[in-house]
């Protein structure tokens, strides 16, 4: 259960605005199906709409990234801040721009093991080196 | 200041495990600096060891992840994490792979985009939608 | 399911510590309903007796912040740090002392907002400006 | 030290894209003085860009929160997410918006008051009570 | 749900890798039952290999720390990150290896405390005293 | 720098209020030193108190963990939540009850353990097992 109520498409055709941009998430994605993130933003056109318009921009436009990489950025930040639904929706859009299981255990052994070096370096608050000094 | 000692040169050299894990670190990164990290470990020889031959096993060995990527993905976890060092450390490591200011633009975009919407996701404690269930 | 007992009510009533800790509670709140965080500290009555002693103080007692504020600050803190269980109960009360659905909306931009910025200076390791600095 | 170049006045006036936004940042905060965060996003001038663009919206556009509750918002979010630049920044920008001592110690009190119960709900894994559910 | 498959017996017993570390869990553990962590991790052989060699050094080796204070330092960190199901596991756990009611109170004082002081910590940006230093 | 004033003594001396726990927390420790976080709580003499009088309740009530494996916990939540200063004192803390080198390892080796184990688990997703149950 979520803290808003989640639209339906009823709920969301009796509402232009959030109608235009569900449409639009259709549109770019090629599918009908509409995942429950959008259904709970849509209390919040606002919001929805700014979250879409970003989020086409940066996981979608053109760039030196390709789209693969940008998912797994995205798996590695959402489990750090520990979001499970971020995480399952993200491991599900990997997989489908082409994640194999072996880059899934590769992604999965850089999180582990940055996380660990993460603490230990908290643990015993390492000054940085003045090597690492921007210019 | 760290919590612990950091070892200067002359501390390793007179400890033959630490010296061993030392000279291996110098020799697979071809160079001669060895980071604050390294120092700070050297505390805990079991710890070092392990942590050392973890990371070369994560970050160096062949891969579908090209080494480049396997930063990116470390400074996304490490950004939200909260470690500065590392942060610091593996942005100094990612740009002697290669990454670009464009490249450094998009993680940047993807972190951020990520962290909002991790943030909009617990704020709405959206549940996790059935097509995204593992068969 | 929790890693611990929750007490029922018959529990509750065998334990006269807990007990007056449970009335309290519905006194206060002027309702019968004591929702599951309560019955699961009462396997703790120092905790339990604490815990609410010190809500009562910090979140219902006169001061220069309203009720709902409160409440909005409670919220964002649980969202950084992933308590859906918090959310959940603090979007409920937040509610109930008035919080409309356009101060919803603003809440979750602030949110996101900080979240993502929050990100930003973390990855580029902005040094603290001395304008900042206290006197 | 940030992990990129943080940009002089000079090599802003230098940018005519970054060189707009500085401009729009000194004419809407009414003030020279621009700090070290918006001179570390200048590296990314779309990041730029965006960020103040959605901050404008965010924190300074009229709505029902008055411009002092989303700076205490803010303050809190960047707390949980141990951003000590943004604490700095935000505690500043929240006494120019009028933050008392009093309103100040009110935040602090619900910050730590949330951190404790948060902690509380994770380790005892509290499940959500079903009158928390949205119709 | 989870992102990955989580190995059936029979799934296991058809992978002579896998097969070797979840027959060292039960030697090791003494039991027949082998939680849904590790069947996870059996998509991953290396990762599943090195975190449970990992885990049997750390966790079971002899050492100054007797194996409950381990187990408690482990609930401690996974609340801190919030891991839900790290917390169930290590509680289970350490009730095993004899946490009382009372230890378990003390538990949670410890962390709920600690919460709230590093809250408190890093929104009052309090600078390390010299003292803290290590000579 | 703080984002508050840090008392001196003069000033402490100057308040009785805040004077009266400055006195008790030298004669508690039995030690004139008091560390900044006491000097910065003391802008906010409610919250001073209150921080003051649980922690000694918390730390140094007699119980069934002792004072040691309390500050291990206590590093190990605060260094899972990033904050620095507080890892840098309960250290001092920790070695002034006895915490020798080789305990600080194991320590250090559980958190980072638990920390990568804890992110392996949040990028699986793994569903709790019905034998975690509670009955």
């Amino acid at each position: 259960m979520a803290t808003v109520k989640l639209w339906t498409d009823e709920e969301v055709a009796s509402d232009p605005r959030v109608k235009a941009i569900f449409d639009d998430i259709r549109a770019v994605r090629g599918s009908d199906f509409v995942n429950r993130f959008w259904r709970g933003l849509a209390n919040q056109p606002a919001v929805l709409e700014r979250t879409w318009e970003q989020l086409k921009l940066v996981m979608m436009s053109p760039g030196s990234l390709d789209p693969l990489t940008r998912e797994l950025i995205y798996i590695a930040v959402s489990t750090a801040n520990g979001c499970g639904y971020c995480v399952h929706s993200h491991t599900v859009a990997a997989r489908a721009k082409g994640m194999t299981d072996e880059q899934h255990g590769e992604l999965l052994s850089v999180i582990a093991m940055a996380s660990q070096t993460n603490a230990l370096v908290t643990a015993l608050q390492i000054p940085i080196d003045p090597e690492f000094q921007i210019a």
